[in-house]
């Protein structure tokens, strides 16, 4: 995928804190590439001019209408929320959805459209469409998650289980803190006979230990130890 | 996965309309539970209000401490961006931390934390984790857009590649289109001779024709070469 193809297309956004939204999460997913289509200039001014408003607002460009937005693209995507009317396009899921487009993304100029807050895309937009991603929700989404959700599942990596940073402590930690906190606890009185260490084993391999947390235990335990010795006598 | 297990705990946060985004996110994405650490009250007091304020705002809870909100969870994550300083927690991807956080819903409560808006989670916070989810971004996220990207991936299904919707025109609508066309563009006079069908052929193969459309493109063709016909004569 190279994300320097990717145009987000905002068409008659109405709200400069939408339109600020957008630009932060196309930062956020690293695309750069922001077009407006006949927005509500007092929104657009207001937005670019924020106080952190971004590169990505600055270079915006705007459009007249969306024919001249999405020209020089060679794939054009609608996004839409579930109750859309009379859909005569090819509507995927944003999961496969992403798939496809990343997938364009490497030899292409792909555009992605976001519709107005209150209407979404209208049926004559929609004309302009190869197919739309749908995001599956209860509800339509506020623009600016919208977007988010879209940019996140476009950069998404596949869920690998990598190896648990952490190591745990080893059997002979284990041993060793067994046997210090049998001692502790027969010499406290909680235990009566030291025939209960093997129960005291079980629950140590129950608490799964990080093997750097195995010297402060050992640590805590010499202390109790000591100062039990120090009261008995 | 139950969604009903999960608490989304927001600690102090400062602005309305991202408590109100957080909400409008959970409706979107199927949870119902909502926790605020001790917020800043005008913030919301306004978010409630809000007309369009949901049930999920309107049935949230309050708590003066973190550790009061998190008390009947059994898993407690943290959300952190990119540059989070000395971190002492196992940091998960949310891809693969999303993963995890689905299998314990299954059977346990989980709380997912997000911190203010202006300064995360604090080191104090981060105590009461078990471990920590990241979003891997550039620059840190809009606290409404980071709770959307995770829930999102809580609810992410696997992209299946449907099967296309779409069924394709059969070998012989496109033969009935391949001789129509030809003879229009030979009695048009943009083709001189026949022989050129075979190349007519392989164009119409490469435009992936829709079944229901063959019939519209043969129609047109028709009304073309009877009007060839008419002009002709």
């Amino acid at each position: 995928m190279s994300a320097s193809n990717l145009r987000v297309v905002l068409v008659s956004p109405r709200n400069p804190l939408n339109i600020g939204a957008v630009a932060r999460a196309m930062r956020n997913f690293g695309f750069h590439h922001l077009r407006l289509v006949n927005p509500y200039s007092v929104a657009y001014q207001e937005a670019r001019s924020a106080v952190n408003a971004s590169e990505i607002l600055k270079t915006a460009e705007e459009f007249p209408a969306l024919a001249d937005a999405i020209a020089d693209c060679n794939l054009v995507i609608g996004t839409t929320s579930l109750g859309h009317r009379d859909l005569q396009h090819p509507l995927r899921s944003l999961e496969y959805g992403a798939r496809v487009i990343r997938r364009e993304l490497a030899t292409a100029k792909v555009a992605l459209l976001f519709g107005s807050e209150k209407f979404g895309l209208s049926n004559d937009d929609l004309t302009y469409c190869h197919w739309l991603v749908r995001v599956s929700t209860e509800g339509s989404m506020n623009l600016g998650q919208a977007a988010a959700v879209c940019l996140y599942e476009l950069t998404r990596k596949p869920a690998i289980a990598k190896p648990e940073p952490r190591k745990r402590a080893t059997a002979s930690d284990l041993d060793r803190i067994t046997t210090l906190l049998t001692e502790v606890l027969t010499e406290s009185g909680y235990m009566h006979s030291r025939s209960a260490e093997s129960k005291i084993r079980r629950l140590m391999r129950r608490l799964d230990l990080p093997a750097h947390d195995a010297e402060v235990w050992l640590g805590m335990l010499r202390q109790i130890q000591w100062k039990l010795g120090t009261t008995r006598e």
